[in-house]
């Protein structure tokens, strides 16, 4: 049995190099840029005009040289073909190129064309234009081979504006990890049945598949393997072509405990077999070699919240891994408790709890009411898991305890600066 | 011109009823709960064994009548057949049903088996057998009608395990919202080409998509209408079957700013034109009838930042409405300024800025370098909108400022307690 900090680095260790893959921005929302996004474009590509009205030479306005001959009107997206020279204005919208010789945009609103006059002309009524008003000029924003985002930024919706204006329509990211989940158990029944007696539905499959996909992964659930040496060998054997593999059930010491036999059987090396901690303590981690990288193989515990205290603290940060976040295991946050608690085990004990935020005032957190590994209610109003050291221990409301995000909400790397340990 | 809580007061009471569906849960998540989910089992469905042991009558082995006669091996799956009587075990794994006639079960790490016998004795270790030791009792967990998760609660991944273990394989949620998406103007070209002369590429089309995505939205994008009022009409006329239909562009008072009119001509009655906002001002919203409902419709301007800012403002709200998220709007957070800032402005004005939050310190905000609403640079390192009001005012570091969060990370709703502003 090892600690868990060893067990994950033990994990870690095992983790290839991730492969970036280029994909359209629209799709890679979510993943990490492998290479840092530079522009192939100056923005504005041209001097542009930031109102509709008319550019002018701010000299004739302010000397009263009145009024300006119309000589072109320019829209977005046309190139202006006149120069504007003393006594002239060209008609501008909103974002068009400047024509040559202007130094100004004077607001439609200040302006006053004469209805009848032909060729058409403009009245200024703002004496104190400006040289440069209201123009943005070329390259005044952003030059080519600027860098909008570095290596390791993951992409996010908002991000994509600046992605396609800069030409990263195309953006090399970290490829979506693989990753295949298998239930085992004579006594499951798939989630969308009805079990008999003695039946319990499949909820580790699920929930695993879920959590996975929510982490930004690629999910091929191959349902339900019975306890039976042959068929579970051929279950398994399916799932191990992907980047991860997690199984749950099979791994304690009971006579149907047929997992880590069957991984043995097919090439699987193992890397350790069960973790101090509660619940989770079943864990069994190994490897296989594949063509182009190794198969991670997470045999996790058949109770669920075992399952997903083990997800948490050592497929989590696997995952992230691939993905190219860095670093790949966050650092679990110390928070306030907000209430008493008593720890009583040997072993370093994860509990579903609830932690509150606000903008203005430091975190707290709240253990919830729970009947151990299999009781998976308090999830439900869970959005961390609490952590409390091996021993026999009570916990008085402020002090400080470590705590593990359990969704996607509190996952956010800002969320918390590493401290140490309570 | 009206001010933004009114703007967003009207297109919030233009929304209709959201409509529920069923779905596999593996496929809600994300969704928002149209009804509670309530259990269809007791949990666990029977006496259970909490470990690998012997099911044994406690009395038994407290006055030491050893060895037990093992009449029977139980795994999960599987209904015991024999009852325990004294001086008789059942061999029992983590899981199976508890036989009839035994109170307690002892690990088997505590108990002896003689190789030798038949049929099989075991001797156990350990006089202080309590009754129920290592049971979990039928229904201790969970029974059947019970109330799992309310209706409104919004189905995280790790919702999955607890919804599939008690039958809520199907659920009911809110149906994604349909949203169309379509940038107008004839300098753009599509973001993945080079744009020539005079032109830029298409970013506030994938922008919006990504953003409707993101916030959990169906999103069809038709891509780019040219400035052409027949053109456009078409090109409009295909979004308006959507729940939302988003247009950016068009709506300035330039000649060719052709959307209003072309809006009108299909039949989109406008509710209201201009919002007092910087960036953001020009923002159009109306809505037609369609069978089965109302499609709202959004003409966002055609500067990204502006075009961001109004979906922020105004249709994110709308979208989780639609989605069942109550309340729609999250009151803006009030944190205190990091830094000094000058508003210069006749207009409530929103600035690209990063909030920085740790678990132990309340949550500080910076405004960021900015060159106003065509300037999408600071959007890859804003991960939120910092709000002044209208006005020439100096702010100090340690003001309270209201901010809208950016990404998914900080639009968790328990990131802060709503306050008033500053």
């Amino acid at each position: 049995m090892i600690e868990i900090d060893e067990a994950r680095a033990r994990v870690l260790a095992c983790v290839g190099n991730a492969s970036a893959v280029t994909l359209p921005v629209t799709e890679a929302v979510g993943l990490v840029l492998a290479a840092e996004a530079v522009s192939d474009v100056d923005v504005p590509p041209h001097d542009k005009a930031l109102v509709d009205g008319f550019a002018v030479q701010a000299a004739d306005v302010r000397s009263g040289r009145m009024p300006l001959q119309v000589i072109e009107q320019v829209v977005a997206g046309v190139v202006p073909t006149h120069m504007v020279v003393p006594g002239t204005a060209t008609q501008i919208m909103t974002g068009a190129p400047l024509p040559q010789g202007a130094d100004a945009v004077v607001k439609v609103e200040w302006t006053h064309v004469d209805p009848g006059a032909s060729p058409p002309r403009v009245q200024v009524e703002d004496a104190g234009v400006q040289p440069g008003q209201h123009i943005l000029r070329h390259g005044q924003l952003l030059r080519r081979g600027d860098r909008l985002l570095p290596a390791g930024h993951r992409i996010r919706a908002v991000d994509v504006g600046l992605l396609c204006e800069t030409g990263c329509w195309h953006v090399s990211v970290w490829r979506r990890p693989r990753v295949a989940v298998l239930a085992t158990g004579n006594e499951l029944v798939p989630a969308e049945q009805t079990p008999g007696v003695g039946q319990i539905r499949n909820s580790n499959g699920p929930l695993l598949s879920a959590l996975a996909r929510e982490a930004g992964c690629e999910v091929v659930d191959h349902g339900i393997a019975r306890d039976d040496p042959v068929a579970l060998r051929s279950s398994i054997e399916r799932g191990l072509g992907e980047d991860v593999l997690l199984l749950s059930g099979g791994v304690s010491a009971g006579v149907l405990d047929l997992v880590p036999d069957a991984l043995a059987a097919l090439g699987v090396e193992r890397v350790f077999h069960h973790v101090r901690l509660k619940p989770g303590k079943p864990l069994w981690f190994g490897t296989r070699s594949r063509e182009g990288g190794r198969t991670l193989v997470f045999a996790l515990p058949g109770n669920p919240v075992g399952s997903l205290v083990c997800f948490e603290l050592f497929v989590r940060p696997v995952l992230r891994a691939l993905l190219g976040w860095s670093p790949a295991v966050l650092a679990p946050v110390s928070v306030w408790l907000a209430t008493p608690y008593w720890q009583r085990s040997d072993r370093p004990t994860l509990v579903p709890a609830r932690v509150a935020r606000t903008a203005s005032a430091p975190a707290t957190v709240t253990p919830l009411p729970w009947a151990g590994s299999s009781d998976q209610r308090p999830l439900g109003e869970a959005n961390c898991l609490a952590c409390f050291p091996a021993g026999d221990c009570p916990y008085q409301a402020g002090q400080r305890v470590m705590i593990y995000p359990l969704d996607a909400d509190t996952h956010d790397p800002s969320y918390g600066q590493p401290e140490s340990p309570a």
